[in-house]
């Protein structure tokens, strides 16, 4: 495909198109943890995961919440708008674990009484820091008005992922999103939803069905997610 | 005084009192950093931050800020009210300095656009970690409405201060505030306001004339204590 890379990620290279507000979006076969410290190619993985962010999404279109997303195009390839991407990851937490168990002491595996959200400014020379909301105001990453519309879209994209993972056995026990202002203005969900961004638990075992396999040097990945894309695809099958 | 030491903390005791709702606080001649980790005996220290938060108090009693400070009782103790501690650090700073530059990557001595409230975790296993509003709902440590009060008693406390030190040459560059219950259920301003809890630079020289003295070795703190302390004490003389 005739086309130019505008950036090339750690998970994906963004492709330029012949449309000005479209972009590719190029998954790859590699794998990082540690902000890039930790780095591994892994055959398959890239198209694994454009497979399942692509499964997801299109829920989410049947369920009208907008995103960017708009075909696939290949194995490895999908294509989706362009936005202007927020410079904040936010997380939402079902169940304590990870760096919120040792920051606030709670035990691991702890259900939370309520969804919790947390930002953390995308910068990769500060390490993506945890901030707050006067943070992102004082760095203009987002109006405080904006900051409501996320959370409120975190929260209601929560409850639908919840409903799709609990159908396929699978525990949502947190996930990080990222979103972006298309050529109207319009905040909409970007980014890709994949057991690399979101940490599933099989309902049965406990097992950690996503990229802490990796982190943790558990296993290996491709198996877990052919398993989280399988039970996507033979979903009310 | 017949009383018992109910807290060994690190700058102060507390001890009980005849009156069950009322506390005496002892400030110690003792100087610590780094959650404790750096240590010093400093003579004289005591006295000087029981003096300089005992002026501070009866000027916010003129301002009609509830507080827990009833009065002093010899150079270094003070009578309070007895309150339940929310276990929270309220950090609010004018500019830029310490944590927040490194967190944010924002340069040392930004003035910033408005005053940016942190909450941080009273919890020394912890190293007393930065939080958001909803890891204080989580924690159960304020509600909703007490985070609003506590954050609008922060700005009404931030003016007045800034008032206060403008007018004996020093600018007010951050503070942590502490907040308690008193029987009744009110929130009052409890703790210390000394240079051990806010940062004040020089208005002329842009000196520090605070603890920052100790944390990063520049010098003795006691004469810059005495400076503030005599500068207060001049006040309108
Ligand atoms: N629709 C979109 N329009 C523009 N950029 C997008 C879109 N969706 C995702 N992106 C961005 O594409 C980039 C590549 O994704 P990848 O996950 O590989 O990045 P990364 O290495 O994690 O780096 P970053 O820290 O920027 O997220 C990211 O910066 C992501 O925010
Ligand atoms: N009016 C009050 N009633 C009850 N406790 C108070 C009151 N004012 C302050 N305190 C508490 O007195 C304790 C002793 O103060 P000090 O500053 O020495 O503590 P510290 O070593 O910093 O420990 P901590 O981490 O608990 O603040 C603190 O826990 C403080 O929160
Ligand atoms: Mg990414
Ligand atoms: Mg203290």
């Amino acid at each position: 495909m005739d086309s130019t890379v505008l950036y090339q990620g750690k998970a994906k290279n963004v492709h330029s198109t012949e449309n000005e507000q479209e972009l590719r979006l190029e998954y790859l076969d590699q794998a990082t943890a540690l902000n890039g410290k930790k780095k591994d190619h892994i055959i398959g993985k890239g198209s694994l995961n454009n497979q399942i962010t692509s499964l997801i999404f299109s829920y989410l279109t049947e369920k009208k919440i907008p995103h960017h997303w708009i075909k696939q195009l290949s194995s490895n390839e999908q294509l989706v708008k362009r936005v202007e991407i927020i410079p904040l990851e936010v997380v939402l937490r079902n169940i304590a674990t990870g760096s919120f168990t040792k920051r606030l002491g709670v035990e691991e595996g702890t259900k939370l009484p309520f969804p919790i959200i947390e930002f953390y400014y995308k910068d990769d020379s500060l390490d993506d820091p945890f901030i707050n909301e006067d943070h992102i105001e004082f760095l203009q990453l987002a109006s405080k008005e904006e900051v409501i519309e996320l959370k409120e879209n975190a929260l209601k994209i929560n409850q639908l992922l919840q409903t799709l993972f609990e159908e396929i056995g699978v525990t949502l026990v947190d996930f990080k999103l990222e979103f972006g202002k298309d050529y109207e203005g319009q905040i909409i969900l970007s980014d890709e939803i994949t057991p690399d961004t979101c940490r599933l638990w099989d309902k049965e075992t406990g097992e950690s069905l996503d990229k802490d396999i990796y982190r943790k040097d558990l296993g290996e990945i491709v198996p877990i997610y052919e398993e989280i894309l399988t039970r996507l695809k033979g979903r009310g099958a």
